[in-house]
């Protein structure tokens, strides 16, 4: 998603007239305007000076408390010490990413993977493995195998990248057998794991997984959290959980690259927290992102053709699909922007190429009637694409194409089971 | 200044009881907080949605336009697209590191130069070479006899990183002449500058020369700006003046770093801008700094003894000084601490362990009082060292180290002429 090409099209849907399904944006507008207010006029009257003053590398112990109490709500207990707050959740990937990856180093991924996170491992020159992934998550035998063809080789990956719940762009979410099994794997072949977990309170069914670092004590995770999705994006507020030597290391980084996170969005976030309703602010998105999915799932049903496959996500803000192989939707875009209405092409989510016919939708940042809307837009010109092919090669296909058999962290096009 | 020990040092620093001369902090005290409140209040009843939400990764059109008044105080006139946002000045001066350096690639920069860019250069593996700079700035002379000798080599430097105006740490200004001759060798030698230029606003006498991007036109100037010592570090809100390629490699860089700068800061910094009395405010500013100046330097004669030397700046926040050459900065700091003061050793502003009689000293972030009694402390141990050491050799210098001949590019400890 991070591309040039992918920040023109973040410029045109930023037009009001385009439905854009193609952000992550999270819904800010129902954030209560009165509760900012008076939390900025503390702030003000109280400590305007220090608001607007330096603030230490690693955060304020404050922020360090409000992030202890996120991360209690997903049952984790980490030592603030072991907690360095960073400039949004992007800030850790590529933290991480400087202080531990050298060039030609083995990165492990899912396959898709975070569009945001390909061009940071790409610029530090990682050699970027990813692994598929199905409607449980990555596919652990397939990591296992992976691990061991490098081991052979002599190579040890500097971290395994995971977004275990809700996953960004899949929306699928990786079994509690496969965490345990994650996690057993990194510690047979000592290698870190980085668990990225934006989404985790955002569940709209099902019961609460462990998390990866909670399950290994956070030996082999380093455990990266953001308060963008379940407060606001626009403050840059994230962090990373990981062993003091390793944070060590990180805070160099950090102070190398931007001295301090905002000390203004960091009494802001210490200010909302103190008011104790936080978990009921989430609580409310929860509800409304639950509708806007079901709102997608049901529009993909009526206006998708019956070629393709999509994902039905228990939480987090996308649905990928998946369509017949011969359209590709990076070409479908550009047709889907004359419709007024965009979404991110699947190959933004591979560092290969690969991805071609998938697409992410977003449902966070579009009422309900827009995503139908938006979801019928994009059905019309797929179906335009079907129609075409079916006209020119005479074959109508009904079926999406079968998994194919892939090499080990060679990766391949998410297999998402039809569910319809 | 950003080592693992700088950070201990800014951690003791922070001590009620320390009079802490070591950071580079602007005063934030007389922030009128009622309008800091009123801004924000606005911003929560007319944009809240918005300013919690991502923003453009290049920044908002409106932070522009509040750049482009800043940088026109100073007579230079940016087109708005040749313009990013940048979280703080320290994330321009990584963007581009990392955007323009290889490992292995000659940077230059003056000798001492800012302690915040030795550890961004370095942990892109620059080979970082030190001008001497004397007080009309970096010897122009040296600079060109080193672009001679790199250009005999087969090489060339990715860029020439200088802060021409009120120097951190030196405090030295880059005379009119040196300024010309600066642009014309880059021309000549087809090599960028990097103008870093985050106090020139912050003038206390005479007048204001013309900045290095406006006498080049921008071609081979790339211009670092930022709030922090104008409004405020607690936002972090910097940037960079490029050309468009340029630029667009540095886009790519911040969307792989941290997505975008702080919706939230820069509408703060859009509504403090539209108050348009942002230049009464500097104004202010100005007034108080150069009467914590003149403290400075008054208790510099008072307290420190006749074989140091400092500089004299007409602005910004620092005022280097150096002691005989046997007296290492880094040991005194240890002294100095025990009586409850600090500053930043010399050895942090070289990448080769130089300047180890030199400190910075800050005056910006103490009152007048504060100030004389940390100058006061810090000579009664330089004394105690002078003391020492003549009772060991029996030895009386009056005079500092003179300069040293060097080989070009191979730096030197600034060599200040003695100015009481």
């Amino acid at each position: 998603m991070r591309s040039s090409a992918m920040r023109d099209l973040m410029a045109i849907t930023a037009r009001p007239e385009v439905i854009s399904l193609a952000g992550g944006l999270p819904d800010t507008s129902t954030f209560p305007s009165e509760s900012f207010a008076a939390q900025m006029t503390r702030i003000a009257h109280e400590s305007s000076a220090e608001a607007l003053q330096y603030g230490p590398t690693e955060g304020f112990e404050e922020t360090k408390a409000c992030i202890v109490e996120v991360m209690a709500a997903e049952d984790m207990a980490p030592d603030p010490d072991d907690l360095i707050v960073t400039t949004g959740g992007q800030q850790a990937i590529d933290l991480i990413t400087k202080t531990l990856v050298n060039p030609g180093d083995p990165v492990i991924c899912e396959a898709p993977t975070y569009p945001g996170a390909v061009p940071t491992f790409c610029s530090y020159e990682a050699d970027v493995r990813q692994v598929t992934t199905d409607d449980d998550g990555m596919r652990i035998d397939e990591l296992g195998e992976l691990l061991a063809v490098l081991a052979r080789e002599g190579r040890r990956p500097k971290f395994i990248y995971s977004v275990p719940s809700f996953q960004n762009p899949s929306g699928v979410t990786l079994s509690d057998e496969r965490r345990r099994r994650l996690v057993e794997l990194a510690r047979e072949h000592e290698v870190l794991i980085v668990e990225d977990n934006p989404y985790g309170l955002l569940r709209y069914d099902g019961d609460p997984r462990a998390t990866l670092y909670s399950l290994d004590g956070g030996d082999y995770v380093l455990y990266l959290g953001t308060l963008s999705k379940i407060l606001s994006p626009g403050i840059r507020i994230g962090w990373v959980a990981a062993p003091p030597p390793v944070l060590e290391k990180i805070g160099l980084g950090k102070q190398a690259a931007d001295l301090c996170t905002s000390t203004l969005a960091q009494y802001f976030v210490r200010e909302y927290f103190g008011e104790g309703r936080w978990r009921e602010y989430i609580a409310d998105l929860v509800e409304i992102y639950r509708s806007r999915r079901d709102a997608m799932l049901d529009a993909l049903e009526r206006h998708f053709p019956e070629q393709s496959v999509w994902t039905r996500p228990d939480g987090g803000l996308f649905v990928w699909a998946t369509l017949p192989d011969y359209i590709d939707t990076t070409d479908l875009l550009a047709k889907a922007l004359r419709e007024n209405v965009a979404f991110v092409p699947g190959r933004a989510a591979y560092v290969d190429g690969r991805g071609g016919s998938s697409m992410r939708l977003n449902f966070s940042s579009s009422g309900e009637e827009q995503l139908r809307e938006g979801i019928r837009r994009i059905g019309n010109v797929v179906a335009e694409q079907v129609a075409l092919y079916e006209t020119i090669t005479g074959e109508h296909r009904t079926e999406p194409q079968p998994d194919r058999e892939v090499e080990p962290g060679g990766g391949e096009i998410v297999p998402m089971p039809k569910r319809r």
